[in-house]
């Protein structure tokens, strides 16, 4: 891949300006500094990143950031204080002190803050994706990180399932020790489980029965037998900030038969995908041949059926580039990706499945090492 | 408060937009949605937040949201795809479709949409800080669901202290059972407590010795005896997003002398500062206060000493307005807010200590009922 300089060459810009948090992936991925407030860092041609932090945060940033590191009195705050009070003003004026411009921005660069830079030179916008496309292929060392997340989630699969798996069944419901086995429990369980492994995971869905027809339905309430429960996790590693990301859908005993035919086609659709996966194919061709399974079965993807693209890049974000939707463009080896498909309908219910895998040249590369299994 | 329609009519626009996840305070404020992938949020005057989500999310969202539900395809999404890739642009026009404009949208709004959105009508950026001053007076429910996650904080804090209280010392370390006492220990004991109340905290600081010089090292390795340790943890609450903030300063055994000292003056200063919150002082006013404590006591407040402000509101951001730093505004009855002073130095060490409160008429009430002690 071109670096980041080529990027700021092509664009015409004398340097390249973030202003964010370390939830930010472009950010983390920068400086691997962990901040929960938004700092400044600007990228100038054939010089190291540079981050302006609070006097707090000085020095832990010079420990633990990639970047060189200024204070933002060393950066002219209480100076440029003395005669403008507007916090992204003061912002810009520390960025040109620094660098005269133009400027090259991400899409979601603050509009406050591209404005005051705008007093002073040209900004532009990257649209061009290239350095989303270039986190999407992973280290090494990135997918290492990745595949640590990925066992601590299927440990805590493990922990779902066996809850399930050996619950006692009181009038259809699931029952766990002196009491009805909730969302809410297994969710704990798995939360548990997680912290054991150093990650944290937000949302984990455990949904039951009609709520499973909702994809991002957390689910609430008693797991019933005969019914559809997808568990869909996705910790994040505390220490590195990469997600994994993994979803099965189970039943306590056999659902109903329409049930079963949506995990049939759901599991033959995954195992197509699988076999697609390689560098070169694109993430809209993938999608559009689970499509056109579904299709040839019977199920429709509008409103209901497959109603979610079929999957995407995992890394410091849970959703990132390469997409697997319609729109997908090229995989490359390196991105690391779920594969997800999914159907969904009102009165049956929901069935998704969900592998973690390497686009590798000559194919997919399964992390996941967890069973493709529904009847507990 | 004026009401967001007066602030959309003030600014003389049509409609105010957000662009934004859950992850965004705005966002969840104004929809108590939660999704981790951006939505477009459209308020015009005189009618209620219209929402635009992904098909497989509509479902869920008329559940969920306050807001009114729009789907991408509803909202013209595959007809502007025939003609317009730009996702941005995509955007911009689904929002033109629904407003003519003008816009106003909040500081961070992603410069690419209001550069699309420009191709419209004016964007005005809101840069009044009403609706943060607005979110910063919270409703007793979002006091009650602070009120909530500061207890798990409480008992977070109680079973490091307990760690720490009941360890072994041999040859100045901590021992828990049969190992040295870590950060990484007393960390992950915190968060299975932080669990049980389906809370999460991400990067709670258990810090030793010179770590502690640096306020937001989370701390790595054994636990010292005879020096000070800073635990600060700051849960957010699954179900609602709200979180709480609490900082104690322990030693297990008498510290030297200079951190008994810190201890002492941050203790005041903090007993000091909640004689001095009210309804109408001004947050530069309680900092200013503490700083010349310090400044009298011989403490600086510059690259050591006193580093950072002393408090910031909590809600559904861990640090959001009021500030109480040089430049901190009114502050005004219902703001829920920390006092946290801390002293730092590179040779000694640091001590904070911080208490959740809410601002009223005639005073703080303190929320945090944990005790202040230093020497265990």
């Amino acid at each position: 891949m071109d670096s980041l300089d080529d990027l700021i060459r092509d664009a015409g810009a004398a340097a390249y300006c973030l202003y964010a948090s370390s939830d930010n992936a472009a950010m983390r991925h920068m400086t691997r500094f962990v901040t929960h407030d938004p700092v400044t860092i600007l990228k100038r041609i054939d010089k190291p990143p540079l981050m302006i932090v609070p006097q707090m945060e000085a020095d832990r940033a010079l420990r633990e950031s990639l970047a060189d590191v200024l204070t933002r009195q060393q950066a002219g705050y209480l100076e440029i204080f003395e005669h403008e009070k507007d916090p992204w003003k003061i912002q810009a004026e520390m960025i040109h002190r620094l660098c005269a411009g133009p400027y090259l921005v991400p899409p979601d660069f603050p509009t406050a803050l591209t404005r005051a830079l705008e007093s002073y030179d040209t900004v532009y916008v990257d649209s061009s994706s290239r350095l989303t496309a270039h986190r999407a292929i992973k280290t090494p060392e990135e997918t290492g990180w990745i595949i640590r997340a990925q066992r601590a989630a299927e440990a805590a699969m493990d922990r779902a399932v066996s809850l399930i798996r050996y619950a006692d069944i009181r009038s259809g419901v699931l029952w766990h020790e002196d009491s009805p086995l909730t969302s809410d429990i297994v969710r704990y369980e798995m939360n548990k489980v997680l912290l054991a492994y150093d990650c944290t995971a937000r949302d984990t869905i455990v949904a039951c029965g009609p709520e499973t027809a909702m994809p991002h339905c957390t689910g609430n309430g008693e797991l019933k037998a005969h019914a559809p429960i997808v568990i869909d996790v996705f910790p994040c590693d505390n220490k590195t900030g990469y997600h994994a990301d993994m979803t099965r859908t189970v039943s306590r005993g056999e659902p109903a038969g329409s049930v079963s035919e949506l995990y049939t086609a759901v599991k033959d659709a995954l195992l197509m995908s699988e076999r697609m996966v390689r560098d070169g194919v694109s993430g809209a061709a993938c999608y559009q041949a689970v499509r056109d399974y579904f299709s040839d079965l019977g199920y429709r993807s509008d409103t209901e059926g497959f109603i979610h693209s079929l999957g995407h890049g995992v890394g410091l974000e849970i959703h990132e580039q390469p997409s697997l939707s319609g729109t997908g463009g090229l995989l490359h080896a390196g991105n690391v990706i779920t594969l997800e498909p999914g159907l969904y309908y009102r009165d049956i219910g929901g069935v998704r499945i969900e592998n973690l895998g390497i686009v590798e040249k000559s194919g997919f590369s399964r992390i996941t090492d967890y069973p493709l299994e529904m009847v507990l």
